[in-house]
């Protein structure tokens, strides 16, 4: 990819081009949060491959909740289901027990709004020339568009806006038989973040992208091979975790048993941050890693960076109370529940008109007054948006009588948009990437402010930025995007650069 | 297509490995009756084009009760919607104000089962190298598979199981950028019954299959033109009908207005005798002539080739009113509610025991002992499937003190399964290709029996067998395919039998 | 009652302030009908009370669709269910299964709107001093508010608007154990039209008001007794018409067998004529009459009374088919199809706005063109309520082509509001409460109009005005209140005079 | 009421036949969980009283899931909707409108099972005769079953099983005029728990039970004045706490202001203790001390009396957290998340085959591996109720990895069934009045286990027991239940034991 194009890639991300929607989908009106795009959940080799994916997915809930999807199979099976919703929603027992088959990949997707959308949900189904084929996948292919328009050149045609669709035609289109063949052809040549799950008839094949900025696991259960975007999935459902998915790996699992190959050298490794900060749910671990442990790390550094003399820290639940408590431990200031959130609320829920809005109704979070009142409050929090809602949580405990609030943030000031699959806002809707430290510290009514620093990100994590086979992806908070660095000599790229004139 | 290939096909046929679903979906347990396969509606250029769609569906709701669908569009916009169940249930006033744009094309779709199946909902939406296109069809293309697998060979890829995904990818495939050029090159490579609607932004066309097997007629509403599977969803929206897309005919509506072209030189014309006999609304007029009058005609004629001497006629609701009408009119004899329907059964009825049934709990259809008690009854239908039904109707009728119970059918025998968009069952479950005439009145309980004779029935309906441009399908009944007919010198076969090599 | 008391009721009804709804609920946007409250089923004594519950309320659905119930009992079990919409709407199979018991009484209910009021839905269901007490009917007290106030002044409270729960505080209040004491107490102390079922563990009670206004019928079905508004419900369950319910009577069953009492002596019959012009399915029979033969026979006198020289008769579907078959039959002149009615639309249905209105866009009722093009069309309807509905079939009528309509009504003027059950307008906006009848056909377009005389009325349902025992209520034509005539002498309007002091 | 008396009703609670449901509801199968029974709201004086109430029922959606309810009224209107589920399911923004008046009166009430228990969600509302008449409550009346049964034996009919309609019966018959005369003299007769609130047009009225058993607040917003059953609820709308309702006390709000009146003698005040442990929001301060802070002091009274030498203190989500914060801050221990609870969990969930369990798949709560492996672990719940779920979590810790597992429970062994609104399980259910300490230590799998004494918690909670102004109900500790120590002379139970010779 040349500099121009990067650039322009950058420049439809940074105006908020690039994300179809526009907005992020923030339903209860209160949470100004980036939203993770997916969850994707297989197995291989169980005669309860649907209710494992149900419970599987349940355990993803929180990587989406738009709508969700199983499809099951074996030698003679091929069956599927998807609905918008929660799983518990999608699913009855009567469709789980419709889906029979012991192999099985499923998908829960983040909400977007619209019943046609439910062309969007995943596992896609397909049939080609081979039969029946079923894709999931959690990321995104920042060159799925270009590839998309040289496909309609060649006569295809598109039913979703899923770049999915797009893998499925690249398969579809090569002139290998065997699935595993096809994926790996397919999958040189797209760019992108990924874990992709596809299966057919008695067989089933993972693969993460080169530089494994989306988490992927392998699990077993009993005789049983599963994959899951998170490993607290296979706590739910009772299986062991075996090892990450490695970065350009290709799994394939059939009646002979799992060939462990790959289909692209090796990268720079590249995890996302912001599982760590924010997405993943703290009993997983990413890549070896335990996401509360980091999250309370990341409390430590941050109380070592930025201390400051208060009477209560608080953290903003639900993802920063492991921050806080880092940073109660560290500091040795009383860690309390300052600020409690309601659990009822939902999609359907009825928002507050504007007057009763300024007349104090809230819904979703509440400041605990004897907990604040006259009290310094630390406020934890894991990262700032758009800063709206620091704003009101900020006010909230000032209403509640706090007599100072100085908010702590796990991690750097976020000042660039994601295209690996995490929906953000444009640059401009970006408070970091308009406004200087001490200027957010106005806009959010905070008595003082510290953001991590990338080093100290780095060191609660754990991870070593020198070691090419333990690196994060930054680009949110330092700009450079991993699978745009090393393009010029990327064998995979070349295609790329083809594929756009 | 050669003979070889025919009688393969008419095998399927035959055998019930045609129709993919296998059974004929019969929710009230109690009419065995023939499933139209859908109706379609289009709109050009009225600026309510969603909702005079979602009233001219709701007059062909009798083609279709599985599913509905509307999609909007003009320069700008595109939209759609569709959804499982009656329009009513699909469509909300909120659905249909997005649904902004003023052409439209629209369709309902026979009832199947299943969640799954909404992705055959029509119409359906693709992006291909021009942009958006919809399509919605009512109708079969019988050589569809084939081409199919061709495609497949070629590396497209299919996400269900309808015929017009088939088209969709020829249409992309053409090298042709204008939408006509595209169409007329596909249709020429398909073979088969259909009305088809297209839409791309700005542009609306509709196709009749070169025997003008399907309904298909065009009509106006101020400056708009409409389309519509059958005249009675233009009463519906007080539009007046102009005349019947002609069989081959391509009409083309654009900015420019509506161009009158062809897509396939003039063939024998065979609209399905089924839609006089059951299908079509008794308001509806198909290539001009009226369905109850026809109707109407037909009971006429059935009393002159069968008289019987008897009490009273009755007719099975609701489709066989207008026969009885005829068939009292012209003999005489006073005709009466023998049987009254009950019109609150549905979907999610609950089907009575086997000993409830036995005890003798209906729920569709009484009979009124008043009426028929010590009476000799003419019973007149409208056809006998699989003579289930049949001798049910009878049999009430005995039990609430008929006398003698004459069945006269206002159709010939129905032999043979239709191709070209009817849900048939297996050739060995339709009794009159199993069972002579006087076996079929021994299985039905009836004291006589007699069907229309087939030029009863094109005296009736006023056809002119000998006059090639207003001729009838007749295949259910006398086994004369007329897309069959005259292969061997058609232009379209050879690309067919070209591409099943 | 005393004269003034009287005309005060009168004076209610006719302004509108009796019924509490105030307005008719047409759901369609189209018919002006009148509504019918309730109907009513029960049985004694089989294994499946609840499907044969279902299947019968199935059968009455005509008569209500608002809301549903059925309550099931024996020696140990006391069940119900009850819920809004349709009969197959309100029960699953799961929850007939839960309704244990070998005694069943069921209800179904006209439509209103809001969702309180699935208070009101029946059989009620209280727990006195005896134990449990269901009790569905269907009919009018005119006295209940009167009794309502007084129980109030002793301390009763009510949770719903039905003149059942009156009807059950005064059972509690009887100082008698058995049920059957309490029932008659309370029945002399109320005036209407109905027909009761009462139930406790083991005992089920039927009774039908003194004068028979309401319909009600016994029938059996092995050894169990039934009960129902309309004979169609036996039909429908296989079950045997034994007789109707006296007026008057009170019949008793339990373990000990059926007791056939009595709680009011003889009064003048009075059954509601507009059964058997209107509400009635064809294939019931009320008192013994069949509902489709009277209706026959009310066209045959229309045309004795009014013939007209034209080219077609045609009914407005469903309910004036029998007489226009009548109509045509005496005249000679053919019957058609001339107006088809929509079967597909519903509560959910979508109005059309008045801009699309006035464009034609029609929902309900369609001309037939063909039909009615060039002719002189006799109409026959079987009553003009508000006269809105008329007008708009009669333009139908004339837009389709129609040279002349000639409209016949089955019924004199629609004068007097009704209050023994049906739902009816104020008087001033009964038509023919306002206009002449040569008012009214200018009002409603038609070339000429004639009602059908009381005379005829009469002698087309076969009923003696001469013989008390097979009188007609025709209160609605002719002003004459049955309950109210001979209330000077009536011992049970003692009580009532006393009770609205 | 005597000794005998007393001791049957606790033989009755005790044999778990006090309850009409017998069984604890738990929808989640793995937490057995007492259950709250209800939670109130009410506004006198807003224009947005029902949208208000909304935002405060939400906020007490924790006391109850099954149904919610608001009957809105004022001089003239009177609107009430109730249903089953979530507020934010039984709810839209229409129906909200459609709840017209500026007072209100709100319920939430916990889980049982059955359509037909619609009937018995609040507010109840009721026609009496002084007019409408709502009623809501949280809490229990044991004397309600003695009070109906001398109801119905003077005639009175119930159509819910609730104990609001026994009170609603004795105000319609008292002799009073005026609602807060009926409601003073109803609640002398009645004995138990409660906070209710009554309205009619134009008043509304709270009352608090004379032992305050119940919470109960009072709030204002601008000139509007509030009651809610958690302080929390003020929170959400932006209210401000003024007062608990005190024991005895009944308010009247009408035109003429608010009247502070009292139907009972000061009683010794008993708040439920559970309220403190359990069952109130943390954010919530019930009778002036704040829930979260006397949880943390629960949790620091009891690593103060049962220290142990440990690596890590977790708590069990979500009500547990603030005692384990406690813990941890106490001993120096670090507190950190071991047990992780699944948000998306609810009604509809599948509960796994006894299969799939056995295989390890959990839905609900996950123990994060690397918190606790090779850990010695403190695990701080709130209460043990049958001792099945401590059980499972400490094996999810052990699984995990856990190498000693300390139980800390931060209330008395729970020995005792409430009476009070608690449903709780029969006695021989409950584990520790089935076991001793060691024995629960043994059956629930733990390496050593503590209960916070008697003695303790008081001090946790702030509680002076020798203050009859302050105290507790602790009944399900100590078997001393508060409404039955003192009715040897108290006048209210003099009317109850006459009640129920």
């Amino acid at each position: 990819m040349s500099h121009g194009q990067q650039d322009k890639l950058k420049q439809q991300l940074w105006t908020g081009d690039y994300y179809n929607e526009g907005v992020t989908h923030d339903h209860d009106g209160f949470f100004d949060k980036l939203k993770e795009e997916c969850g994707v959940f297989g197995v291989f080799g169980h005669p309860e491959a649907a209710h494992l994916s149900y419970y599987g997915l349940h355990a993803l809930q929180h990587r989406g909740q738009e709508s969700g999807g199983i499809c099951t199979s074996d030698e003679e099976e091929f069956n599927y289901h998807r609905g918008m919703g929660l799983v518990k929603e999608v699913f009855t027992n009567e469709r789980l027990q419709e889906l029979k088959g012991s192999n099985a990949i499923a998908h829960v997707r983040y909400s977007t709004s619209g019943e046609s959308k439910l062309a969007n949900a995943q596992p896609l189904v397909f049939k080609y020339r081979e039969g029946d084929l079923a894709v999931a996948t959690n990321g995104n292919l920042h060159n799925a568009m270009d590839i998309r328009k040289r496909l309609e050149r060649l006569g295809s045609i598109f039913q979703t806006s899923s770049d999915t669709e797009v893998v499925a035609h690249l398969i579809a289109r090569s002139p290998y038989d065997q699935l595993e063949d096809a994926v790996r052809e397919a999958l040189r040549e797209v760019k992108g973040a990924y874990a992709f799950l596809f299966m057919t008839r008695g067989k089933l094949i993972a693969a993460r992208d080169p530089n494994g900025l989306r988490p992927f696991v392998m699990g077993k259960l009993g005789d049983a091979i599963l994959f899951a975007s998170e490993s607290c999935a296979f706590d739910a459902v009772g299986a062991e975790y075996i090892r990450d998915v490695q970065p350009g790996e290709l799994l394939v699992l059939d009646q002979n048993g799992m060939r462990e190959e790959r289909f692209a050298s090796k990268q720079r490794q590249s995890v996302c941050a912001m599982e760590y900060i924010y997405f993943a749910r703290p009993d997983s671990d990413v890549d070896g890693i335990n996401i509360h442990s980091s999250r309370k790390r990341m409390g430590k550094v941050l109380a070592a960076e930025a201390f400051v003399d208060a009477d209560v820290v608080t953290g903003v639940p639900d993802s920063s109370i492991s921050a806080a408590i880092g940073f109660a431990e560290q500091t040795g200031i009383p860690y309390e529940l300052g600020l409690i959130k309601n659990r009822y609320t939902g999609r359907t829920f009825i928002q507050p008109s504007q007057e009763l809005r300024e007349q104090g109704v809230k819904m979703k979070l509440s400041a605990v007054r004897k907990v604040v009142e006259g009290k310094r409050v630390v406020m934890i929090d894991d990262s700032i948006v758009r800063g709206t809602t620091s704003l009101r949580i900020v006010n909230l405990l000032r209403e509640a009588g706090a007599k100072e609030v100085h908010v702590r943030i796990s991690s750097p000031p976020f000042m660039n948009p994601c295209f690996y699959g995490i929906d953000t806002p444009s640059r401009n809707e970006l408070i970091a990437a308009q406004k200087s430290v001490e200027e957010i510290r106005q806009a959010i009514n905070a008595d003082s402010i510290h953001f991590l620093s990338k080093e100290g990100l780095l060191e609660a994590i754990g991870s070593d930025s020198t070691d090419k086979n333990s690196g994060m992806c930054l680009a949110c908070f330092d700009n450079d995007y991993p699978t745009m660095a090393d393009t010029s000599e990327g064998k995979s790229s070349e295609g790329l650069v083809e594929s756009t004139k």
